[in-house]
């Protein structure tokens, strides 16, 4: 890491002057570093979308990887008879194919070479949910929180986006890209797991924002500010280590909650009191006691009236650990969803996010967090959990298996 | 036109070697040329995306505009007890603020600033259909055309992306722009029109093809080669001119066709199969008989057996002009979607295409096209129809009514 700039550490992406496109794709997963110099095809039109993430290292790729513009993120339930020696052939199957994918390979087998033309930054990441090790007979072995969270008062869960058995995680900086490779996967896995659910998300689109900045979500918000950033911060909160089993060291947890957010009740409000609701400014995301967006919020500050400057109901108090607790952090991957309202309703819009975090374990981490949030968050005014899941996100690969696991999840299915 | 470059004319975009933005967006549909430097606010790293394209114009923009990365197609219906003097209403306001939202600035009155950053070639593009002509007491003027198409026998028509009182056509690279100018319009609207339908599509990103490529379909196919390319090719095929009325002239119809592509049955074929329905090789669109993409076919070509090297029911055969009527050409514009599998279905795939093409005439060009299509094209194994609409596309628009209209359609609506 300290060969690199904050900005190349953000960024994962750096453009010379001259049109060609340095690659140094290395970020707090850990993984080797990749530079790579790609051709510049038209004179001076840098091709941003040849840049590699690289599919091996410690960690899974698309966990400490700063945000892609698209998200497919897919969850999967098994066909019936799938037993641990069919799991670990998927996963070799499906490892083996994102590898190959995410260099800008064509699959083997696979027929459409030209689809794969623009690597774009793609990570495909794979979980699994908690059924996985019913199914390979290790029921012993399954971590604690690999189960349903707690119910929170507010939740309106819909069994329509609830938990899978397995979960890939497709993200690019090309929609065409994430497309294929979403294909190329759910087609190469049929004879052992079916499409469940899909979830489509975005962000800005690279490029569309200066490298390293917060993404914003619908509302506008400046939404991942206390993500951690450097690598001691990533050991800390996501990554499980020494404590754990050797086939889960270097693994991490998803939660994935699906939130509607109401535009229509949201758009209502001026500018101040959404801002009230946030506890940090619309317009750069600094605590409302501040003036940069990592500048430490001060719960102490009072106005004149004396009333505290950030209301204790705000997002941003609601959502800081709670004192004595610095566990009480993860990192958020969320993107946002836009559909079409659903017939018949009197909603103009159909949005929200596909609020991913990961951390060591939901329950000490994602857990109190949200009920804190569930108890007294201003934005539950107009945010709403619609959907829930958890997996268990196997450590990263090496192709040639000397940095543990050539495939997801191998040191627990050949143990 | 004469000053630009073919890749200019193409692209609508170049960048500098310095990391500057240079933005040259005339383009065939004959709009002033706006040159703008955009700053570089990191370094070397060009912000792609601060790109404009003209609102303002003698056509629309986004009709002759190359394909941005993602769509969002919007159909309206009405709300009861709109007249004439409200569709007005509504059009002037969607007018100013399309203006604003595609020139990187804030509509009047939106609190959401910090969502208009990054124009990414946004294109805001409005057509009306046949109800129109009826609500403001004009159906003595609606052209023949804009009308339901004839129906064709392999049509499988589902009323949900059916014709609608209203279509916005929203285009940029950057789907968090795409999403909130769409938003932005379904809220401004709201006392006038609701949303009937979002028909949400998707092309490899700006920046991940050559500038100027044909983009791909799901089915790898190169798809738009015969396309209008020069000026005096979209006055004969897209622009409305002379022989029209004075409102009419700069106008255009677009047809809208959701097709559904089946990939489960299409992906079983070898390539050899795919190219023979197809008529052209996969890997660049040259036509079997050629070496390019823009190779012209050679019907005539027999192979050793003498047998024609281009199928009489490929594609490309089909979908030729028939001899004696060069009128049958259009501009085609489609975009991928790819959906989730709806719960239930046995199919692996809810893919793809939301055709759309302009033309002067859907009922000179794009019928006899779609007739021949229907009638034998060896593609309808694995394509079907199962939406359809017609909208008259008004004229361009000029700020301060120098150059015609101010806002969409103000020529027949204020005759």
């Amino acid at each position: 890491m300290s060969s690199l700039t904050r900005r190349g550490f953000l960024t994962g992406l750096s453009v010379t002057a001259g049109g060609a496109a340095l690659v140094a794709c290395a970020s707090p997963d850990g993984n080797p570093m990749a530079q790579q110099e790609t051709p510049d095809p038209v004179g001076d039109t840098p091709r941003l979308y040849d840049a590699i993430v690289p599919f091996d290292g410690e960690h899974q790729a698309g966990i400490a990887t700063p945000a892609q513009a698209t998200l497919n993120l897919i969850g999967f339930n098994f066909v019936d008879g799938v037993d641990r020696g069919a799991v670990s052939r998927l996963m070799t199957s499906w490892s083996e194919d994102s590898r190959r994918l995410c260099t800008g390979e064509t699959p083997l087998g696979s027929l459409e070479p030209e689809l794969v033309v623009a690597p774009a930054n793609i990570t495909i990441t794979c979980g699994f949910g908690p059924r996985v090790f019913e199914v390979i007979g290790a029921v012993d072995k399954r971590p604690a929180w690999l189960a349903p969270l707690p119910e929170y008062s507010l939740d309106q869960l819909d069994e329509k986006w609830g938990q899978t058995d397995l979960v890939i995680q497709v993200c690019s900086d090309d929609p065409l890209m994430t497309s294929h490779a979403t294909r190329h996967l759910v087609r190469s896995g049929m004879d052992y797991a079916r499409v469940q659910w899909m979830q489509q998300g975005f962000l800005r689109a690279d490029g569309a924002h200066t490298p390293g900045e917060t993404p914003r979500n619908l509302f506008g918000q400046v939404d991942g500010t206390i993500n951690p950033r450097e690598e001691e911060q990533f050991d800390e909160q996501v990554w499980i280590d020494e404590g754990a089993p050797e086939w889960m060291r270097g693994s991490s947890s998803m939660v994935m909650r699906r939130i509607s957010m109401n535009m229509d009740t949201w758009e209502i409000l001026d500018r101040p009191s959404r801002e009230e609701a946030l506890g940090r400014t619309l317009d750069n995301g600094a605590p409302l006691t501040g003036e940069d967006e990592f500048d430490d919020p001060d719960f102490e500050a009072t106005d004149k009236f004396g009333l505290p400057v950030i209301d204790r109901q705000s997002h941003v108090f609601r959502a800081q650990p709670a004192e004595g607790h610095p566990e009480q952090r993860l990192l958020r991957r969320p993107y946002n969803f836009d559909l079409a309202p659903e017939p018949g309703s009197e909603q103009l819009s159909n949005s929200g996010l596909v609020f991913l975090c990961f951390q060591k374990d939901p329950l000490r981490q994602y857990d109190p967090i949200q009920k804190r949030l569930d108890e007294a968050d201003r934005m539950n005014e107009w945010v709403t959990h619609i959907g829930s899941a958890v997996y268990w996100m196997p450590p990263g690969t090496s192709a040639d298996g000397s940095g543990g696991d050539t495939y997801w999840g191998q040191g627990l299915l050949e143990a």
